[in-house]
């Protein structure tokens, strides 16, 4: 895969910067890594891995610099990483929420090409001992595009996406972080609640749970700290709590009234098969804002960046209903 | 293995049923199968097993008759066969709410020597083709000890779940659907209004939904009517369901507040970590039923029914922290 870009700096190499560390070893591009805990540094250089001594070092030269450290710990990284960005370079992150990340950068690296990310690719294994370079294949990956967003800083992040197998989905901060909201943070507080009142019932319950309790209270597995990082400081997780409260507050009182929970399921059955069984057909894409990010929030993504003598061509897959 | 009963009727040959035909032809019972669809009955006896033309004639001799249909037929195949029940036979069910059957029993059937039973086995497949020789191999199984059930019958029971290599867990109706509302129902509903406000987000949440929306909404698959056989009528999933949204109204008003979840994320992450670990050592139990049911409600089960010369010993297994 040629690269659009030269070298490349991940900053952070836990799960998602080890993994494109590995992956990005694949292009054609020069890649370096950093991380501020000398353990993990050392780890990746012994794989063989340039490990750069310092942010500063690491970004030396780079056209592209991705922000990879957990998100409590980017806004102290970017303000110590912005005296040394090259003018050219885009900047990326790879974090749950893209609000917060670009109020900081418009706030302390004004000016910077700056697209942020967010790979929806995870297991439940943290950290470089994680890192697989297949990590994002088939997995979407948002990319935000703003009406202040340099589209080519854009477009040349799209095509290295591809280039690593995942799928950009354009979108904007407020939308992605909605949608974040519905189908990241509310399945993790659900998890918490579920995982907490089957304790509260006592052993006997503990001792009959079985499959629907194992899978709904599954990601309660995750690091506490990490569970926060993707449902604080994001209002859009209200919104989808109140919404998924009323319909429990609904099943509740049709229960507690002698009723069936027989409409609920019925409905939540159609929703989860309407998910499973979407079908997507290819589309050709002009490498226009407003289109792309219809695109996206129709449930689309890219395929392909290609660059011809007559500019920029892409392709992409849209839901078939849409 | 050698089973205290000499002829076993099955009634109903879906999963459960199947799957206990299948299993129970590896011990020394003579076995009938029965079910009210002829198209299932003609699967079973093409597969090699004996099925009856009716209930009256499979239940004809039985020393155990097991209900194994739909909970909402339950009562009507009751009263079709409780005119043919032989006076000695033992009878059970296994289905997912012990108090409606019990009731049903105790109305329809009385003096019947009755004992509900629950095996917490299942998977995302129904049916006679989906049936399993070992799918209930160390699956918990309720079986009801109430102050009128025979406990004899309830030993010959226990005893042949521990030969199908399931775990019985002694308990009283109203304790196991208790425990079943909060590990059951409660991770059901929990998953239908996730699937359902996920979609109501619109299809860029539902094109960036990965690991948790995908686990959290998983038995949103599962055949809608059998989810309300397993929540309606049980009245504490209502408590179960005010305990739940008491906490996620909590969690909500917290990031209303520009809190954080890392509480409710953190008391989540151990619950289920609690759950996960749980060790057990083996314990000698006497064939007593205050006893029988304190170990239940501990978290505890039966491994071993023995009948020596000494009368009856029993072994189980129960929590550490017990």
């Amino acid at each position: 895969m040629t690269s659009s870009f030269r070298r490349v700096a991940v900053l952070g190499l836990g799960l998602i910067g080890g993994s494109l560390l590995h992956a990005l070893r694949l292009t054609s591009a020069e890649v370096v890594g950093y991380d501020v805990d000398p353990s993990t540094a050392a780890a990746v250089s012994a794989s063989g891995f340039s490990v750069a001594a310092s942010d500063a070092e690491a970004v030396a030269g780079a056209d592209l610099v991705v922000l990879a450290m957990p998100l409590p710990d980017v806004e102290a990284a970017l303000r110590s990483v912005a005296p040394h960005l090259p003018a050219t370079a885009v900047l990326t992150d790879v974090g749950t929420l893209k609000r917060p990340v670009l109020d900081a950068v418009r706030a302390i690296a004004p000016g910077t090409a700056f697209v942020g990310g967010h790979p929806l690719a995870g297991v439940e294994d943290t950290g470089w001992a994680a890192a697989d370079p297949l990590l994002f294949r088939d997995a979407p990956w948002a990319l935000v595009l703003e009406d202040d967003t340099p589209l080519d800083a854009w477009l040349r992040l799209a095509e290295l996406v591809c280039d690593l197998g995942a799928r950009p989905v354009p979108t904007s901060a407020a939308e992605q972080d909605a949608a974040v909201a519905r189908v990241i943070g509310l399945p993790h507080v659900l998890a918490e609640a579920l995982a907490l009142t089957g304790l509260a019932g006592g052993p006997l319950g503990l001792s009959l749970a079985a499959g629907s309790y194992r899978s709904g209270s599954r990601v309660a597995r995750t690091r506490p700290a990490l569970v926060a990082t993707w449902c604080d400081d994001n209002p859009a997780l209200v919104t989808a709590l109140d919404d998924a409260i009323a319909r429990l507050v609904r099943a509740r009182d049709e229960l507690a009234a002698d009723g069936s929970v027989l409409e609920l399921a019925t409905a939540g059955h159609d929703a989860r098969i309407h998910w499973e069984q979407r079908r997507f057909d290819p589309v050709e894409l002009p490498a226009d804002r407003e289109h792309l990010r219809a695109h996206g929030a129709g449930g689309g993504w890219v395929t392909a960046v290609l660059r011809t003598e007559g500019g920029v061509r892409m392709l992409g897959m849209r839901p078939v209903d849409a």
